[in-house]
């Protein structure tokens, strides 16, 4: 169904709209510590998905925002017609890693301006039709998706904290997506299954076209209602700073569905492999550090080197 | 340098060599619980490598060992001219498994005959040139594959307590190898590296010409000098015992090359991809109850299932 939905549309635009936090992020991790860099949700998002087609973000950050940050979105080719520069603070997230750094352990969290966010779209992107709602409030997703026309790709991820406290808001959402991301822990709390595949499939069963599960270094795989699709981490020796990674993943995949012609098995395939691509990037350095710096090419290079591993 | 000592020797035999232990299990798992159940490592290699090649087992079995065991594993066609039965009792193991069962839980290890075991082959064996060193001590080990004339494919195992208590002994036999298999946890104490990628490509260096890192219901991936394969696991959505899945993955994965005409890149990505399938197949039984049933095509269609999800 998604797909003669996806399939009539194509023609209008191949843009992509991503709702998501700007933040300004402080990490530690065994190979250093960075403080006030540029992060979020929907930076990472941005970084992977310019590569494959233009990026409108919709965030709000405070009036402590530094104008370099704001200069270097749009230098990557970020459209900021709809971030917001609000009275207050810029959200802030302070983080570490430890050992396998698998997990992150959070310092200390300041909402700022996060907490009273609407979105408000400008008048142009109300016509975007591929939208990539990254974590916030279940109710602000609703929110921005209510304020789209008809969008024919939806992308959806979301956190434990809302999988807990807000768990009607976000199963409703669920029945409205294309494609929802989700980590291991997240599929497991949502699902209420331990094994990933029942996860997944229990996942499908409540709405959404198409979910992804990811497991961080061990890859990822896709389950729908007609086919399964895994893949493989791309291999990475020296882990510098996870922070974003999953966005990333989630940029490079949307990005190429919504230039695809057709979303079909095969493009799905490609698609994740992408994504898996451009997050083995993102982890080698802190925050956007080598994904601000990446080409098409760069991408291109590690999906046929990945493709060499698995084929068989 | 292995393929060509391999390529020199395939017209001599397929048939493969398992040295290992035969052990009666007694496992308890979220699914329930069995008791003096046929196990080992070398029983559980077999019921895979079968279905590609005749399998020769060296092992030791007290005479309390059920007769029953050894009529079936004839009828399975596992030749058993070298199974020593020894005065005293069979190798026992108990063991447990919670939650994700990830990781065993060993309840109680009753050594038995295995104390004192020494192998010995039957004359005509000794020009078997395909042999599995499973899990037994490093001495154990030597001392078989010293009694063997130029064997072309020697895959090795072992575990942490002998990685720990005979390092040196392991190290010295890790020079005389084609395929090294460890579980992730294994690869990273033998290496001391943390990443699983720096951790194979250290054991690589110690001499091995492969390693094959399993990760367990995340798959398995292998480093050579020259090139690199990822198999993510045959997705499995209810696991009933995991015990002997590393040892049914070693025994397709070398079943395979036995009987391949050259060990090649492609040959090696099969020979995983059977791995993970076999293994699959072990998981969803307590012990051999579901491998001992297999037969070549029900592994031939999970092999082409696996490759339809990860191609892309």
């Amino acid at each position: 169904m998604y797909q003669e939905a996806f399939n009539r549309g194509v023609a209008k635009s191949m843009s992509i709209l991503v709702l998501g936090t700007v933040a300004l992020d402080s990490v530690t991790t065994p190979q250093g510590t960075r403080r006030g860099m540029l992060g979020g949700s929907a930076v990472h998002f941005s970084m992977s998905a310019r590569l494959f087609t233009p990026v409108h973000l919709v965030a709000v950050v405070g009036r402590d925002f530094p104008g370099e940050h704001i200069s270097f979105l749009r230098r990557k080719g970020v459209k900021l017609d709809s971030l917001c520069v609000a009275e207050g603070l810029t959200f802030a997230w302070d983080g570490k890693y430890e050992g396998d750094m698998n997990a992150a352990i959070t310092l200390d969290t300041r909402l700022g301006v996060l907490a009273t966010f609407s979105p408000v779209l400008a008048p142009p992107q109300k016509k975007l039709d591929c939208v990539f709602l990254a974590n916030v409030d279940p109710d602000i997703q609703h929110a921005l998706l209510d304020s789209l026309g008809r969008a024919r790709l939806v992308g959806l991820d979301s956190m434990n904290y809302w999988i807990h406290s807000k768990r009607a808001s976000l199963l409703k959402l669920l029945k409205k997506v294309t494609l929802y991301v989700a980590n291991d822990q997240e599929a497991r709390d949502l699902s209420g299954e331990r094994n990933l595949i029942k996860a997944a499939r229990a996942l499908c069963a409540m709405g959404p076209s198409m979910v992804l599960v990811k497991k961080g270094e061990h890859g990822a795989f896709l389950l729908s209602k007609d086919f399964m699709a895994q893949v493989p981490a791309y291999p990475v020796d020296s882990v510098v700073d996870p922070t974003g990674a999953g966005d990333t993943f989630a940029g490079a995949c949307m990005g190429y569905l919504a230039k695809a012609k057709k979303i079909d098995q095969a493009c799905v395939k490609k698609a994740i492999a992408y994504g898996t691509v451009a997050a083995s990037f993102n982890v080698e350095g802190f925050g956007v550090e080598k994904t601000a710096r990446l080409c098409k090419a760069d991408l291109d290079k590690r999906f046929v080197a990945l493709r060499a591993t698995v084929a068989f």
